[in-house]
């Protein structure tokens, strides 16, 4: 009699639930941290206009020199210490990969962005979960000793700011850490455009640093998923290798560049997105039983008096759709908002007050 | 005295060479199995309209049900067990990371397309490799023997039409195999439509047969990378845990839709490839010390009286870049050239006849 093949599948796999995410009708998406602004209509034509005259049917750049550059001007490290990826989730996969096995561990913030954790299992290495502090920050003094204090830890990832709490990881603990260990230490910076803050300047002290980024929040491109990541030339060779060849395809490796250039034109809605954050959250802590917590990204996490399913069932009544966050670990209470226009966050503004009753 | 990061990079990958492609001056790219006939520029037209008007800020499908749909009514398999990936080599790392850690095996013939070693010792797998016959056929007894004989051998992989070869694993023994074993059993159609010879209709009766396709070939969309797994329901659901959460970007989502609509337009591309690839094998095999392969793909494999280096070179002289893959297993003689249009593949032949004095 033979068996399911999923019998042979890991235990590690077949233990993780399925990542799934339910669909609804909305009219206000604030619940991915997306950019509210499109990519303005004439750099989209430039774009589509090359995409038209290149050859579909001819493979992509092998090792894409050109974008690379790019990404060097704009984060101010040195190319050959850069690796594109199909979002920053692919880099995050090689890295794991190149660093965990069984037996390995992977110290992680908690709560923080579920990929890393994924990933690290199907890699079969185990997750050590590091609470943060009641108000949210992160407990740099727990993190360092489960990391420092564990030699099968092999890799400490650290979300800054963090999803979905939006605080920082302050960076002269970040530098004190890297002093102290030869082993892999990921900052993942996804919001960076949004917190100013970056621990790039230390890429050139300490070889064991790599800082991920993504074009899918400031760069108003999720859409196709692109991210990179910062290292030593070294450590990206061999990240390289677990990476897929041919793995940015010709339309992102395109539209990228072109986005890079055009930087400047984003930066007023980047601008007018951490306005808003900073104007919306004071006004959120003002009403009744709602605790909203500081946040360095383009979101805002925040408990209230009801329960969090209530108040998500209330402001999509009014088609707003937030990200109900509280089956992860403290977050027992809370939700998430992405920051949006002004008129968009004025409506959550009313629609929460009206579900607070 | 701190380490070098390095020092922590798992063995398996340190070992391994990075994947490495020269850059060349050509005139005819017929090195890569690329179609030479790009999508037409009204269905570009289309597929870019969409692309001007969708918001680039905003993620894609989380789970591209329409698509499946699609990629359902063209292979004929079921929706809900089919899962697409960036290229298929997105889908072949998905399936080693649910199957293969350390002490694991993966059983490959040789030689065969690389990626499927390189993945699988990253996740430190061995790599049990079985020579092909000595016609370039697949040794199916020494297959089975080396899979079936060792319980460590959790995947096997066969390329059918094998690269870089063109031969078919016989269909017949394929099923003898599957009826064999419950462990993993991935066929790669990637050249399908050159072949027109298909596992799919085992897949109602093998739960552990895995089938990949690729859009990158006949579909002539390399450019974007986009490949997908038919397999039973419940194996999709284990390799959707080890793949990435929103993969698939908009552009290649819109796009693979699109193509699959207007697949009658691209036959007539894919039929003359057909044409041409069974029109030159006979003419380069009268050629003066020119053994070429039996193929089933778009691509041929010869070997020549001259070293491999200086028919490579003779051609590029001429314009003509094919792929010198004289460091494969057995193939110490050989080139590959890719078939194309009935011009291209001429001048070949007769760049070749020169190259050969």
């Amino acid at each position: 009699m033979k068996k399911s093949v999923i019998e042979n599948v890991k235990n590690s796999v077949r233990e993780l639930s399925a990542y799934t995410l339910k669909d609804y009708e909305y009219d206000l998406k604030m619940n991915q941290n997306e950019n509210p602004y499109d990519v303005p209509a004439d750099i989209k034509k430039e774009i589509l206009e090359y995409a038209l005259e290149r050859s579909w049917s001819r493979y992509p750049t092998f090792i894409p020199f050109a974008l690379h550059d790019k990404l060097a001007e704009y984060s101010g490290w040195r190319a050959d210490g850069i690796l594109a990826g199909n979002g920053s989730n692919e880099i995050i996969q090689a890295l794991m990969a190149i660093f965990l096995g069984p037996g390995d561990k992977i110290v992680l913030p908690s709560p923080t962005f579920t990929v890393y954790g994924l990933v690290a299992r199907v890699l079969e290495a185990e997750v050590v979960n590091v609470p943060l502090n009641p108000d949210m920050s992160f407990d740099c003094d727990a993190l360092e000793e489960a990391f420092l204090g564990d030699e099968k830890a092999k890799v400490l990832v650290i979300c800054s700011p963090n999803n979905p709490t939006g605080t920082l990881y302050p960076l002269d603990r970040l530098e004190a850490l890297l002093q102290k260990t030869d082993r892999a230490v990921v900052v993942d910076e996804a919001y960076y455009e949004f917190s100013k803050v970056s621990a790039v300047d230390m890429l050139e002290r300490y070889d064991n640093l790599v800082v991920l980024r993504t074009f899918s929040k400031a760069f108003s491109f999720a859409a196709m998923r692109f991210g990179y990541g910062l290292m030593s030339p070294e450590l990206a060779t061999e990240v390289g290798k677990a990476k897929l060849p041919y793995n940015i395809d010709f339309f992102s490796e395109a539209a990228a560049m072109k986005l890079i250039d055009n930087r400047d034109r984003l930066q007023a809605g980047i601008d007018e997105l951490i306005e808003e954050r900073d104007r919306i959250l004071p006004l959120m802590n003002v009403l009744d039983g709602v605790k909203a917590y500081p946040s360095r990204a383009n979101f805002i996490l925040f408990e209230t008096k009801r329960p969090p399913a209530e108040i998500f069932d209330a402001l999509l009544a009014d088609g707003i759709l937030v990200r109900n966050v509280s089956s992860y670990p403290m977050l027992g209470k809370a939700l998430r908002v992405s920051v949006s226009t002004p008129s968009d966050n004025d409506r959550f503004l009313a629609s929460l007050k009206k579900a607070l009753g």
